[in-house]
């Protein structure tokens, strides 16, 4: 075992502070990583707050990780000392699947979450990225392209994936007309994704409060949902929509908005059930689906397209003892667009 | 303009009752058909009943029609006198969209409905095939193959082809398996085309109690889904379902019978929005889509295909006069499997 330091947050919704902790000694295929920055996705106060009820106290958050190789086993044959490398939102999945499964292993029973999980056959809970450095297994350590700062690129391990997961799979590219619904951490990246992957771009957001931002990330329009005549103006125009709000939005309104045979796929879930229309999906042989982060290789691939395009979140970068405030501030949907823990703070 | 014998309602949920009425004379690319059978589809009742508010009174139901031609128009080139045809649930639809969009008219603006429409460019209702006879644009005729009876085939025509567009589009086949959700007179088709086309079948019915039709269809598994044990064992196990019932049952549910990237399509509508939690989708990859019937090129393929295959709706003939009787039986699912009106009895 290795002492480690980071935040922890002792009981559902207490605040995070200072904890000590162990981390498993590296195996053979372990990398060890320096963590350098940590992004904050709502889903980090969402377990912090027991909200899916599967968390494990005390919780260290964060699986938007970047950071650099301090060492690795012997059997670990992609990164050296010095790599800059990532950690998303899972370390280990069930090998037995990922044989004959493979690219999609995020979707199989067995995989171990980067925190509130557990060490495989141990109950060694696991311990997230708010914290000085971590040790992971070769195959679920990513590469971030030299020429990506390692804070902006921090939140391409979570919230880049989940979004370019779901462009790719629903084909976003040109000829393609996609809207991103709501334009917050993970908004935010869909519109840079969809852009360079060469789709045509609408943000559909509750105001234009933030038209200037959306239009400077690439999106082609703007439109505000709580203008009514935006469902009339744009019905039937989309072949992809992704929706990136948790809030219980009517998912019909934005179905009609789909052409036929159009996709509409939710990245963000709400926590109560939402009423939904057969009406809305019959007529047009539409569909609604549900997409979740991506496999390790589909999120190297992304982190190479990003690397290409010069593609990284637009971040606030604040000191770990600022992050109580930040997740108040997340709440209220006051960030611009991720925050991104400066883990020499610590 | 010809005069025609049917049976009308008159108004909302009035009986129907004997009916004459003008038809159209045919122009030049029109077919002129003496209906055969036709056969009783839900939908049925609920026009005559106004439940989707768009019916128009007097109101000749009936959209799974078979017969023989007795006259075309100089520009007919497909049929000709004596041919076995059909016609199904629309006579015409919007020709600039059908140009651009080949092969899915079904779901375009300007769709003509075989009945409670209205003739294009004209204040003249459209008459269904509870009738003696109608005239139809020959874009609009199938073909019936020669090995298939008038009346078993006529619910090829709506029920058929509802089954068998989201089998096709969805890729039922060798080595999938799918399921259908309820075994009416959708379901039934259902079973037979998705066993025809080579998938494994499952039905999910309420009780067994049509278990032994089921099996005898082609399904390979019947489960009841008032048993809760059916949905632990089959959890995770179909790359597609079929939902046939108009009740609203719970989507979610039936939902986490699919695999990862598996599909569910709904061609049966509850009339109330159905509460669907975000987490039946995301976590799988999964799908909940809609489908209607079929374009004009699918569905004489699906006759076709049902020629190949000797494969016929499962019917009770009935006389004309004992239509309003047939309504109220397929109110409590008392019909195995579909009712075809013997229109000689007119």
């Amino acid at each position: 075992m290795a002492i480690a330091k980071g935040y922890a947050a002792a009981t559902a919704s207490a605040p995070l502070t200072p904890f000590t902790f162990d981390r498993r000694e590296p195996n053979d295929d372990d990398v060890v990583i320096a963590i350098k920055h940590c992004g904050v996705c709502h889903s980090d106060i969402h377990m912090v707050d027991n909200g899916w009820g599967q968390s494990v106290y005390p919780i260290v958050p964060g699986h938007e990780i970047t950071g650099v190789v301090t060492a690795v086993g012997s059997k670990v044959s992609r990164f050296k000392e010095g790599d800059r490398v990532g950690v998303g939102c899972f370390v280990d999945s069930c090998t037995t699947c990922a044989a004959r499964d493979l690219d999609r292993e995020q979707y199989m029973p067995g995989l171990v979450l980067t925190y509130s999980g557990f060490e495989p056959g141990s109950d060694l809970p696991t311990y997230g990225g708010y914290s000085d450095h971590m040790v992971v297994k070769e195959g679920y350590v990513l590469s971030i392209p030299d020429n990506l700062a390692l804070d902006a690129a921090a939140p391409l391990l979570c919230a880049g994936i989940t979004l370019y997961s779901p462009l790719r799979h629903w084909n976003a590219g040109p000829g393609k007309s996609v809207a991103i619904v709501g334009l917050g951490g993970l908004g935010h990246m869909g519109v840079k994704l969809a852009h360079a992957l060469g789709a045509e771009v609408t943000v559909l957001s509750q105001t234009l409060s933030k038209q200037e931002d959306g239009l400077k990330m690439g999106a082609d329009h703007y439109h505000a949902t709580s203008d009514p005549k935006t469902f009339e103006t744009l019905a039937g125009t989309f072949d992809l929509i992704i929706c990136t709000v948790s809030a219980g939005i009517d998912w019909g309104a934005y179905l009609s908005l789909l052409k036929v045979d159009g996709t509409m796929v939710l990245v963000g879930a709400p926590e109560e059930p939402v009423p939904l229309n057969a009406f809305a999906l019959i007529p047009g042989r539409r569909t609604l689906a549900g997409s979740m982060i991506g496999s390790i290789k589909e999120t190297q691939e992304m982190l190479d397209f990003c690397g290409e395009h010069g593609i990284v979140a637009d971040i606030e970068t604040i000191a770990i003892d600022q992050i109580n405030d930040a997740y108040k501030r997340m709440q209220k949907s006051d960030v611009r667009y991720r925050f991104v823990i400066d883990m020499s703070t610590l």
